[in-house]
């Protein structure tokens, strides 16, 4: 089979490989749709460090392939999609809800970090009675692997960020994780959307799904544009970037007693992030920061997948790019280079 | 009346003023006991600056004095007890439940800071129904004036420390606050609790309220040790002294997906706090940060003194020290100082 | 001043009384916009007993007329949005954020049931500065009114019923109540809403408001219906008419762990509601039922008006039928014999 | 080996059986320590309808005999205890956090109810990894035991009802299950603790476990007597009994706003529970009624033991009477006939 692989060096390659096999309670998938992500990006650049030879990707639906002993949700045929964290449901971590982090911090994200990506023809899913989730009939696989991490992430951002009922949020930065964001904001109530975005087709596409509001940052500082708009500054703020400069802004941004929920990986800038005291009411403002990394599940799954095929979210305007498995490395090289106003590259199989 | 009053460059004294008298809406109390708290330490140090002449002080009770036109919740004559915080009841921040940020960030903490505070004979109580809170029969004044601003605070850091019932929590630093989230740890559930604490006595005293364990700072890093001890890290931590040190090691010494609970009062530091993050799982690790300031308000104040008055607490073995009013000079000095193992000192009238 | 009476007997009129006046804290109200409710119909039929003489009608906006001594959020001239409930906003059950119970069971509902209701070209509010909210620029009378109980007794009903994101609800019954709940659904982040309605208009209107299937009662019991569509029931149901037969529908049509929301007012059945064992899993299915009384307060209000204002919420399709002050004594007629599939009577001044 | 097993028609015996074994993701635990529950006597009294022959028990710790393929948290020789609730870990319910509920209402519940009980020598764990959990040092098995099913049932109990911090809480019948909810509600910060139970002993006990208050059933309506204790009823109340009086009752005595938590088994009463109206506020006093059933999981009985080795919370004075398992058949009809002021009748092996 083929997949995309980190070759060292900052390098990738379409590479052939064996098709895995599932050993007990395990599974194996045949590819049928693919999204890039930016941490695939982060990988290559030798920011998540990880073994030459490592296939990358981790947001991908399929058919069921094999599945091992014991495995009894699924039957082989079956259409599925699998989160991008892969938890075992049977750690402490787990057991308590914590799905991303299971046996431990970042723990539930296997692909690539821990094991093989799934932007190859099959791959492999662990614990699969936990982590495969049908794909409703009448779902189309290209918009189901929108549920594997992007909406996934970006939602638990906004239920992270509590955003009370009709309570005004901002997202900081609209890729594709903040434009998720900002549509789990718009999916769980907010009165007030503010997107913060400095490109125009980022900016457009944040309207398009729920913001009511732009600000953008190189007119002037965006929190500051923020608490003009609302008085007092927003209920929530989405960190969705990664950086100490948005970071920052929502602390500002919030009011008082109100959420900063941040989604940004922040192991591009340095080794420290800075809490602006002032911002924090000297840590007695009763503001709350929030963190999260995608959470998994077959349940969770489900439901996202739910909400794709009842119609209520729509993520396929983020699909601005479309390839085959032959061009991955093209498809890579678009996201890599942020080409052409890339939000994300889909693959077929 | 006589009460201890701020005089300007780092200078407290004994001063006679009015009594004052209540308007609309309003009440006077007259103070039977008072104690000193940390913060009044760092206003006259100038660290929260307040003009020259204003009454110190804001964990008080007393007996109602006065009542103004319109309040129907007490009589004079009534034994009361007034929270640190003494928000309007009204305003959007009250009306979410964020009684501290009354009208914006900190704006609940009325006394001293925006107004004079009640280390005095008689003492101005705002918003009178919403504030005043009958001491029930049988329970000591001496004992009730510790819900003011201790027990509220002290409770509050655990009650947003998210305790898992059973689980793991560190305090950081036995002061008053840090022995008062010590109880409050103990009183939500939790199963094992670390205190962090190298002076003996305030040790001592932990154990007394309910740490399983204390860890000595001196003897090696505090995060380190308790990671030691629990594995993983705790579940929660309390973040009771306001330092980076402290703060940096709650945010070490809590395992993936928990909550450091910030109390601590970060205006003697710089400018900034600053997050570690590996210790942060780049911003991925699922932990949460939780900051407040002493909730007020007549139905947490009547919970609290619940709670003394049937014996489920009880927080007098941090009174170290007595004075009458007329001491409070020297009162001060002991709290200031840090004398002779002062936690508390009880002034009496 | 005009006004619509409760004038005993179930019989109602149109009615000249004196402006009311605005003592301390609390404000006049001139009217501009009211809502017929079916709480008015059931007053008047004697199930919510009031003496006679006593107005009519909780659902209404307008323009401040006097404010009292003390009143300091709102000027003379502002448009307002009062909450058919009207919190004192200090005793303990509004403190701890039970507005509608203001000083005990029901206790915040104060209009027509306490003192005279709003149907009226002028009326009175209570605790001013708690219950007043500002109408945003451009937000219309006739839509804002919505806020007052529709919006918030629906929506409180969907919070009650904790939907998971992405999960299955059923709303029980389609009047406007039902059809708000519905909306309230829709807003927050529901997977799938099932509506139960036999009358094709309510039908549609559900559809219109975000139900994805629409379950006929006469076409089958419903709760077999919903657990034939979803498996093995909706996660929440909400009750929105107030029998025994839809109160027990949703008892059978949530699955375990699910819970109940009850919006239904249960006074014109029996002295009791019966709980099916077997449905209720003998009491240990983990199923939870909650219930509540539309939430007050200017906060609320304020977040409400906001979602109506980035219409993000349109409930202005439920205004079936528009009458002038004059011809409100029709207006309640027609509400009263569900003429005309009517939903809601608009009156206007 | 030999067990306690329902031999059909309401009898009991002692019976010889295989010893079981460990299939992939099993394991087998030799008992040291059993509890009899009023559950086992409900089953063979016929309420809980199982087939004749099916060993009773769900209470039970003890030593891994044998570990099955894949599992890898324990060893042979540990120590474990593992809940009476034996959930898999892996379907939508238990995904969710609802472990008692697996696969459906009340599926969590295997022991007697779907396989044999472990009132044995030995006894078979599904799920071993999700179950088994290992007993701390210094911790006697037979406290441990009360891990498996009183602390879990009334402690859930106490966590469902919301107590608020310093609130008032009644918990209406003290057998084990209530006990268990006493320690409960004081474990998670009830300020006032009001027992419902009409013997002496119990009574005792309960004042022991917590109770601040008992108030006596046969000496006036409990409810009634609580309201006038309280002024306006509790806010939290446990119903520990499973009778329409108690559950009744708990209703009355709560006030408007909070919360009634189901802890009984409603299985030996009618088909249906009443619920009166006027103390439902006809369903708008903001009422809620949760209910349960004992949750599993090891993560939680490692939480629970935590407790235990700390010494936070002692349950063995409910261990009223002590048998061999050579004896386990007067120790079940010591149960049964509730002799000698029996609580927990303790098998040792």
């Amino acid at each position: 089979m083929r997949g995309l692989a980190f070759l060292g060096d900052g390098t990738i390659g379409l590479v052939e490989r064996e098709i895995p096999t599932a050993g007990p309670g395990e599974a194996v998938v045949r590819t049928t749709a693919s999204l890039i992500c930016t941490s695939d990006v982060h990988t290559v650049a030798g920011v998540l460090p990880v073994p030459a030879g490592r296939m990358l990707g981790h947001e991908s639906v399929g058919v069921v392939h094999e599945i091992g002993d014991g495995v009894t949700s699924v039957q082989v045929g079956d259409r599925v999609a699998v989160n991008a964290v892969t938890p075992d449901g049977t750690c402490d971590y787990c057991q308590r809800g914590f799905t991303s982090q299971c046996g431990g911090a970042l723990g539930g994200y296997r692909y690539t970090a821990q094991k093989d990506g799934n932007l190859a023809e099959y791959f492999h899913v662990n614990d699969a009675d936990y982590n495969l989730a049908p794909i409703p009939e009448g779902l189309a696989d290209e918009v189901a692997v929108y549920a594997c991490d992007m909406l996934s992430t970006g939602f638990v951002g906004a239920e992270n960020a509590h955003i009370p009922l009709g309570g005004t949020v901002a997202v900081f930065a609209q890729g594709a994780v903040g434009l998720s964001a900002t549509l789990g904001a718009r999916l769980l109530g907010a009165g007030l959307i503010i997107a913060v975005e400095g490109r125009p087709d980022r900016a457009a596409l944040a309207k398009q799904f729920g913001a009511d509001l732009v600000v953008d940052p190189s007119k002037g500082d965006a929190a500051e544009q923020i608490v003009e708009i609302t008085g007092d500054g927003v209920d929530s703020a989405i960190e969705a970037l990664g950086s100490q400069v948005t970071f920052e802004g929502c602390l500002r941004a919030t009011r008082a007693g109100g959420t900063i929920s941040n989604l940004g990986y922040h192991g591009e800038g340095g080794p420290t992030l800075t809490i602006p005291l002032d911002a924090f009411g000297l840590g007695m403002a009763g503001k709350t920061i929030t963190t999260d990394l995608c959470p998994g599940g077959r349940d969770r799954m489900e439901r996202l997948m739910r909400l794709l095929a009842t119609g209520k979210v729509d993520p396929t305007p983020m699909t601005t790019h479309r390839f085959g498995i032959a061009d991955a490395e093209e498809a890579f090289a678009v996201m890599r280079d942020k080409r052409d106003g890339v939000i994300k590259p889909l693959i077929t199989y």
